[in-house]
């Protein structure tokens, strides 16, 4: 096996770094965050790091960091309290990735791509037309992790559309039935099979 | 499309709620974290809530409820101030699942299962023989998520070992080739099969 101590991972080259250190804890949810401004800019972009945090209250996370792109979904959703999150699906894998292009916050991802605004209810934040798994999300807090200067946002879920052919009696969402995507690393796409299907697991009688 | 509001979803039936909620975020990492007590107990535990934190340093993170069954890798990294983090490969899911199963803390769960505790260098805690992708990590920091009682554990890469077939030129693990697992939910999974590399994305010119 190749073998890295943590000097060995210091002194990699930049981008080697990014690359291994991104892909080294698997497979990662592959998302789209949609927002707007306050002055009515709308704003889409791919995030992988959308974790659950819980279920009662539905809570949701994700980590940005200072130092990289999509920030215009972070002060949006700061201002306005709510964006929204949409599960990238096959046929939109290269315009998902695209929103992590730096555009200036007055040109929309959504006017740049083919991605297509959608507007629900009263919801003020746009989802992402078509996609399986759409949910308009409050934000609730941010946490601050000092010892990485990266940031813990922390959501609840308001609203949640699922596509109904992919919701399962249980209340499994099959998202290979979708068609869902996965982000491996900073820029590489996979599309899960599903494998199967286990059950809760009590301890073997022994 | 199905639909839950926030008062539909904090209505569900226990079991659809946390099925539902769990696969909502899309699909998560697929790990087992070793783990050994200061009396010399290993233990090894399913999880599908390890993310990347960042590369400078090279850190992960992962959720932890209290109230569910994984406690005892939480005591031992906080006894021993390291752990390990093992992907999931296709064909060994079932026992990997099974380490769900609540054991009382003198059983481990290499023992009840045909994972292979694996020892490399002087690291303290027990890898798992056979997985693609071994990490040697040492606990930093864990914070508090009030608004929904979870914690975050933080902690730094010391060692990563990387199954050389799935290394490439770019730094990039090709978990797919690794025919490494993702998990859907609570108790499903899934095989990703690799679509496309994409690049560093830029604006287009208008």
């Amino acid at each position: 096996m190749a073998f890295f101590n943590r000097k060995d991972i210091d002194e990699l080259e930049k981008y080697y770094k990014i690359n291994l250190i991104n892909s080294c804890s698997g497979f990662k949810s592959a998302n789209l965050l949609g927002s707007i401004s306050k002055e009515g800019n709308t704003n889409v972009a791919v995030f992988s790091s959308v974790t659950h945090l819980g279920s009662k209250p539905p809570t949701l996370g994700f980590i940005l960091r200072p130092t990289t792109v999509p920030r215009n979904t972070h002060k949006n959703l700061k201002e306005t309290g709510v964006f929204t999150i949409n599960h990238i699906w096959e046929d939109v894998i290269e315009d998902a990735h695209h929103t992590s292009a730096s555009y200036p916050e007055h040109i929309s991802e959504f006017k740049v791509t083919n991605l297509e605004e959608e507007y629900k209810g009263n919801f003020k934040a746009p989802f992402v037309k078509g996609a399986p798994v759409q949910m308009a999300m409050k934000f609730v807090e941010e946490i601050h992790v000092a010892s990485n200067n990266v940031w813990l946002i922390v959501a609840q879920i308001e609203e949640l559309y699922v596509d109904d052919k992919i919701l399962k009696e249980d209340g499994l969402i099959n998202l290979a039935e979708g068609n869902i995507a996965t982000i491996n690393g900073l820029d590489t796409y996979a599309i899960p099979k599903f494998k199967q299907q286990l059950s809760y697991q009590r301890p073997k009688k022994m």
